[in-house]
């Protein structure tokens, strides 16, 4: 018996070593998947079926709720960015542990998406109960079909990203993001806050996302190199702005858990106001540095770095010369719109972690003290 | 000319070793300072000068937003606990850096609140012309007189904590927070969301605030035998719930800032969600664990932590035993209204980064590539 289970997992595995490394490389098409059905380029539209008998009332949120933990709640941080730039919506994204304690101020004016790959996460499910209680409309973003959240919630929309295994999340994360990219597009279609023209191209821009991560993807021998240098760190640092600042976020928490490296993510602008202490030659500092309206200002920290002898891996648009220059080592993500850079930017993060952690000699799908869902609060 | 300014240092440190040691044994007084003219318990009145041609804009905001950065930005997250539960307002707390690069939907209906010690940060300078042009009404808290920020913002409050020399903060904090804690309870009150019986209670117990961090401050020799122990750890972890939350990312900042361990604060919560991984019998982790709401969740993730051997410093409330028999090292703080916590809870973490900052011998008052205040983006 003990054979067959372990065939059996070999043949899941698709003949990657671990899950985990499965899952990265599913993106393309598990993006694909998430849209597919929902996202019509050609056509400038998009359908979301959940949303529909919704659309109303969020379309006149006073105020978009989001709640979640772990890598969904960065997910979550994407989305405030992604809200408030197309639809213009104030958002307040929340710790669904820290949510439910502090008799938080909700309304029925108050639209709440929770974000739950399991859809079991006991924090996120008190959450919702607690907002449904006050008169909020709930939304759930989810992977697993039939889930608690999933029929806890008045509707929702499913990641269709395929089962996770590896504990870390990866394809589920970027599956988040896609459904909450789509859904922001047609809010700010729908409230005309996004003109028709700037909508279309952005739909097009989307719908090229899932080649554009197989081209991030070809990084990986880069980011083996990198890894090797690097594994026996104690300590890292993830600096980003933006939309870029909960990607940095998620690298640092990948990091953590799955090679058990004590990484951290800051928004890059805070680094002068107190972890800049940290830097020295002895800390890689990984900046995502894309081209963006930030750009500038992370290559000015970049250069702060440089200058108290921090070794720099920077996340770089395909084509950058100017952080080539300083950095000790680039990984390139083709060009997209600022919005959707999270889809990319993460990519070389999650492999960067993946191999520092196989390296290590770490269970990669099974790192200690974590369970894949978080089912006690 | 030199033995003159040494001789004028010391002087002017009073008889301590470092100006940081100073300020936070002057807190009793500093906090005392901020309240003095301000509130009368007595009488159950509360006066803030600044905020007299403003009271009914900010009675009458839609939200409150709230934008700092480093130490400000953690008293600006006490402040949300603050506004929601006294006042029922929403608010929604940013980074200055990023609130200003990201275009954020702001009306005149909101009032903005930019904290800032010096007056001077740059960033949270930027992010204030910004709001402005959009109408927000801007409202300031800083300490020193007559800074950029005092002068930018349509009315505010100093925290008169006086001249602050450590550049990791410690006295200017606690007093940004009684700031902070008598505008909710003055909102509170004028709105009717804080029942007048309530007022005065809490009135009374925040002019016994100074007498219990008086009493906190106490924990000194206790809180230098732990720093012993630790001093050469590589990375620290600081967990705490609701009002503890921000106090725990404070704590872990302080010993980031001026003894370059990495030390990260989280959630308790959140650390299912990732960081326990990194768990195990060289991992010092810090709770605050005082008597809340939040106690018990609090006391089951300190059994979790001891289940994977990680080493447990835990500030607790005067008196409490169940957490002395599992923790290693326990602090004691005085008990008060969960609301003020953070006053007292922060001392023994401010006393703890002293401490294993000069027994590894670091700058304490100057350390490496920080600046008292941030005058550049």
């Amino acid at each position: 018996i003990n054979k067959l289970e372990m065939e059996l997992e070999a043949i899941e595995k698709g003949g990657y070593e671990h899950f985990m490394l499965k899952e990265i490389n599913e993106q393309p098409k598990s993006i694909a998947d998430c849209m597919r059905g929902r996202l019509d380029a050609k056509n400038g539209r998009l359908v979301l079926g959940g949303l529909r008998d919704y659309m109303n009332k969020f379309q006149n949120a006073d105020r978009i709720i989001i709640t979640a933990c772990g890598t969904s709640w960065h997910a979550g941080l994407v989305a405030e960015y992604l809200f408030e730039e197309f639809a213009r919506i104030p958002v307040e994204v929340e710790y669904a542990s820290e949510f439910r304690y502090r008799n938080p101020v909700i309304s029925e004016k108050d639209f709440v998406i929770a974000i739950s790959q399991s859809g079991e996460t006991a924090d996120t499910l008190a959450a919702i109960e607690l907002a449904k209680s006050k008169g909020a409309t709930i939304f759930g973003v989810c992977n697993v079909v039939g889930s608690s959240i999933a029929r806890a919630t008045h509707a929702g929309c499913y990641t269709h990203a395929g089962p996770e295994i590896g504990v870390a999340s990866t394809k589920a994360f970027t599956a988040q993001i896609s459904v909450l990219t789509m859904m922001a597009l047609m809010l700010g279609y729908q409230r005309g806050t996004l003109t028709e023209s700037k909508y279309v191209q952005l739909l097009n821009e989307l719908e090229g996302i899932p080649a554009k991560v197989e081209r991030a993807l070809t990084m990986n021998d880069n980011v083996e190199k990198i890894a090797a240098i690097y594994k026996d760190s104690r300590n890292f640092l993830y600096l980003g702005r933006g939309y870029n600042f909960p990607v940095a976020l998620e690298g640092a928490l990948k990091l953590k858990e799955i090679s058990y490296i004590h990484a951290e993510g800051y928004p890059a602008a805070e680094m002068k106001h107190g972890p800049i202490a940290l830097i020295d030659e002895e800390m890689p500092v990984v900046f995502i540095a894309t081209k963006d309206t930030s750009y500038e200002k992370v290559v000015s920290n970049i250069q702060e770095v440089k200058a108290r002898k921090g070794k720099i891996i920077a996340v770089v648009t395909e084509g950058d010369t100017v952080v080539r220059g300083m950095a000790d080592h680039v990984l390139e993500v083709p060009d997209t719109a600022e919005a959707f850079v999270p889809l990319l930017s993460v990519i070389p993060l999650q492999q960067l972690s993946y191999h520092i952690a196989v390296m290590r000699g770490c269970n990669v799908d099974q790192p200690r003290n974590l369970a894949k869902s978080v089912t006690v609060e």
